[in-house]
């Protein structure tokens, strides 16, 4: 088997951690959702962690990232870039594009860890801004259709080869004033974790997780997209009539790459599993999470407690820390009745976009943000 | 009545229109539905025309525009704008707020013009950058929280007293060097017509058209959104449960102003009116448009002839002329057998929104992206 020759010995220890491990090679775990709307910025032993290979324990401050393309390249160590350019700070959702495969997965056979709803969290960065890493290097001026690549430490196994982990966004991003991309070295006030990407990561606020690249090695800004397995060939939205791997090999390369993520929420308390042990006619308050990609922020949340027939308004807490809502919003309701079905949620966000109501399945189980929690 | 003091006399002439009277005092009118795809490039014969009020007709490039706020308050007439700043090109889709408003207004009566779903155009628009603009008068860093207020010169009624229309958007959409906001002078290739702003006028792309203010006669930057009723009472997305004006009155504070639009997607041929002159079994190309807000591209247009119960994939034309897909996507769907349900179709943008089956209805009938068309 390849992922034997992964060594999977050093990886760090966990016991701070309170999450249900989903696969423990690589490790990927997240929380039980009702711990997700317990704090509005997640404490680490909630937050979800997704590995794609063995977590390199060995980094430190000394390691070198490089950054090239259009310039010269330059190399800073983690140590230079806490020193050299502003500590910049921005709280915001990670959410990864597999959080709630289970609902899609209950339709049909989807291929990826098997995510419940918890595959998101709420955090704080802190590190260097991308876009003034890139201007020290003279990447200044903006062209249409440049993109900045992304290289990791982390040793992946795809398509039987051994590879690391890469992912890229396009350069106008990279470049926003108002876009937010830390190379980050703390999350929530400490020193990143080697779950969490220590000693430096990127974060793309808005964007799936999968673009805030841990263990981070090279930036490159070049004129195509990254062309790592995970830009190409994984987390993208098929269409629905894909369903094996034959089928995908030739949609990999007309379909996009996911960047922003969609309108998305999900009720966190009562948990789904738990409404059986409530009694019909039991009045109680409903509480979950809201968010959407590309920093537009949550308008509104309806719950419905009679299968989607009708909908009342929850109140949202969503603080804004930035020009652009990357946060998540927490929302509540409450004094409403469980009357036999599964309580739901559906967010509106900035833009108007509303959750549908039910899974448009896909091959890859990315971007489920149906409203409705199918039950086959 | 209040409308009466509002002298419509000068109203230019339109012989070149090919359009559909929805009101005759303010002027609003849409193409037919099939011509929207005839042009990848909207032509102005079939542009839609949303006025609020008089046109003001008497305006020539003299005009002056004061640009206010922050900084010290500066005046150029549109000349100087022309002159003195760059000219910069955008192409872009314009949508009414209120396109396909007839969707909701069948479920349940709303407020405000009975628009089909041909509110919408793609054109191109030359002009000044905003940014610069605003560079030239000292605004050029950012603070959270602030907005640029565009008032018009055109008169409008609202709440029984006579105001000048307005609207605002937040600073950092203005400053954005991807953002693309322009006040332009010119809509393909030719110099603005009366009724679509000219001399000068706000263009946003990405954003409702309510925000690309006609026969800008002031910009403001500040600390609050624009005052007027059209930001603060009106092009909202008010809950289900508000159905009258005395509920809207607790809503509108609390409800935020619409700025980007959300993923929409009609077909335009066969017009859902001219199926039922079309034979069960025939096999027929379907076309149509779809477009989302914020600069989000389309990657996917789904089209179910089956009442949705299939879904196939359509051939889209999206050309890019910018880091933002500011600009529609027409797509096509060739030898797609009419069964005797309406085609449909269903868009998916870059961000993996969706549009949901049945609309959520809201008062003032805006944002409507249901795919179903509901016949009551």
């Amino acid at each position: 088997m390849p992922s034997s020759s992964l060594d999977y010995s050093k990886e760090p220890s966990r016991p701070q951690y309170e999450l249900i491990v989903r696969k423990e090679t690589p490790f990927n775990a997240e929380p039980r959702i009702q711990n997700l709307v317990e704090h509005y910025i997640t404490p680490e032993k909630y937050m979800f962690v997704r590995s794609h290979g063995p977590v390199p324990t060995h980094l430190d401050e000394s390691h070198i990232i490089t950054v090239q393309g259009l310039a010269d390249a330059k190399q800073f160590s983690v140590q230079q870039l806490k020193t050299q350019f502003e500590k910049a700070h921005v709280m915001m959702a990670m959410q990864c594009a597999g959080n709630r495969r289970d609902g899609l997965h209950r339709v049909k056979h989807t291929k990826g860890v098997i995510w419940g709803a918890a595959a998101v969290g709420n955090t704080t960065f802190a590190g260097c801004r991308l876009r003034d890493v890139l201007h020290a290097v003279g990447v200044v001026s903006y062209k249409n259709d440049l993109h900045v690549s992304f290289e990791s430490v982390e040793q992946v196994i795809t398509c039987e080869e051994t590879a690391c982990y890469g992912s890229s966004i396009p350069l106008c991003k990279a470049l926003d004033e108002f876009g937010d991309v830390l190379l980050a070295y703390e999350m929530n006030g400490h020193t990143l974790t080697h779950d969490h990407g220590y000693p430096i990561r990127v974060v793309v606020p808005g964007y799936i997780g999968a673009r805030s690249v841990k263990y981070l090695k090279s930036i490159t800004v070049q004129d195509h997209e990254s062309t790592s397995y995970f830009q190409q060939r994984d987390y993208k939205l098929l269409p629905a009539q894909v369903g094996t791997e034959q089928e995908a090999e030739e949609y990999w390369c007309k379909v996009p790459a996911i960047g922003e993520y969609n309108v998305q929420s999900f009720v966190c308390h009562p948990a789904h599993d738990s409404d059986k042990v409530v009694a019909e006619g039991t009045r109680l308050t409903a509480q979950g999470y809201a968010l959407s990609g590309g920093g537009r922020s949550i308008q509104r949340v309806d719950v419905s407690n009679d299968n989607g027939d009708t909908w009342q308004v929850a109140e949202l807490y969503q603080p804004s820390m930035s020009a652009r809502a990357w946060g998540w919003c927490l929302w509540t309701i409450k004094n409403i009745e469980y009357k036999g079905y599964p309580i739901v949620s559906r967010a509106v966000d900035s833009a108007g976009n509303v959750q549908q109501e039910y899974p448009v399945w896909n091959y890859r189980g990315v971007l489920n943000n149906a409203w409705r929690t199918v039950n086959l």
